[in-house]
């Protein structure tokens, strides 16, 4: 039997894992790919269709959205600013595990302040965070309302509504623009590949 | 060029990669591996040995800690009842995400109340939550103290710390137990092993 003791336990620290290794295994590079873009112009939809792509292709992602993380990790968050902060950090912060365990994660929020999106890219080396800003004018994003949210601003019901009645603060310099009310949902997700190979982050 | 609609974006939704599709992607099926157990039981050392063990087994696991946790999503949180709740209750939700992207997610924390415990049990399915209790005498913890906290805790600069000014509450009916001052840590990780291929979990 072997004692433990704390230079043992330190022994056994010094063995983790490493991003590498993950990253190896997988047989790609993992990164953080943040959408972002006006309610409605299809971030999740394009999240989705991307995250099936890169599954066909035996490639480790995961897609974080309004539906796995506002009603589990912050359904304690509401819409105020100092919430809407906390929920991207928080994002940020898991997108940043998912990073560790050598996952492509996708994330597909609003995001609408730039202070926020320039917190989450800092968490990651610098080519492990590719903002993807899904363009779309708002007047075809209040036709589309896939979720009747539009509707609901304009009566009031939802205040802060960005695009209405909140800011939306476009990217400066994003590492790829998909202009969403021009381009397939396929054309995009092309493009988006296309990129991740010129990286190297796939093959 | 594809016009997005609302139903257009249905169709999309409805193309996401199922958390069967992943587990089938990595061969295994995911499950979170709860080690609770004392400051200084040895639940990080284990937890590290024994992902290092499923890395070699080319297994999709991670390891959430004080070292990635504590630094990270939940900086924001102290040590009082509520903000330990608070701990807990997003490591069972950051844990959930691992297991829907198919990985074995491995969580070291004292996690000293039942009730939090069975709170984090109850997010995911039945047989995806293992629970590890590891044992060991108070007394040798302390003769461990790997991190010179019960020694800090000793002269009164840790409040209600676990075990000394705080309860720890033992595991009722945990699926697996770890005596750590007994059995060696390679011991330990067989242990484990074994339990995941009689539960199907790994093969």
């Amino acid at each position: 039997m072997t004692k433990h003791t704390a230079s043992a336990n330190i022994h056994w620290h010094n063995s983790v894992v490493t991003k590498q290794e993950r990253q190896n295994l997988n047989g790609h590079k993992s990164c953080i790919l943040w959408f972002t873009g006006l309610s409605g112009s299809g971030k999740s939809t394009l999240a989705n269709a991307l995250d099936k792509r890169l599954y066909e292709e035996r490639i480790n992602s995961f897609v974080l959205d309004g539906d796995n993380i506002r009603h589990g990790l912050n359904k304690d968050l509401g819409f105020k600013p100092e919430d809407r902060q906390e929920n991207i950090r928080r994002i940020g912060e898991v997108s940043k595990l998912f990073v560790e365990n050598g996952s492509i994660v996708l994330t597909a929020f609003v995001s609408p302040y730039r202070d926020d999106r320039q917190l989450a890219r800092q968490m990651v080396d610098k080519e492990e965070f590719i903002e993807i800003y899904v363009q779309c004018p708002v007047e075809e994003c209040e036709k589309r309302d896939p979720k009747g949210l539009y509707k609901k601003a304009r009566k009031g019901e939802i205040p802060e509504f960005t695009g209405i009645s909140a800011p939306y603060e476009e990217p400066v310099d994003p590492e790829i623009t998909i202009s969403s009310d021009r381009v397939s949902i396929e054309q995009s997700v092309e493009q988006i590949i296309g990129y991740l190979k010129d990286k190297g982050i796939i093959r």
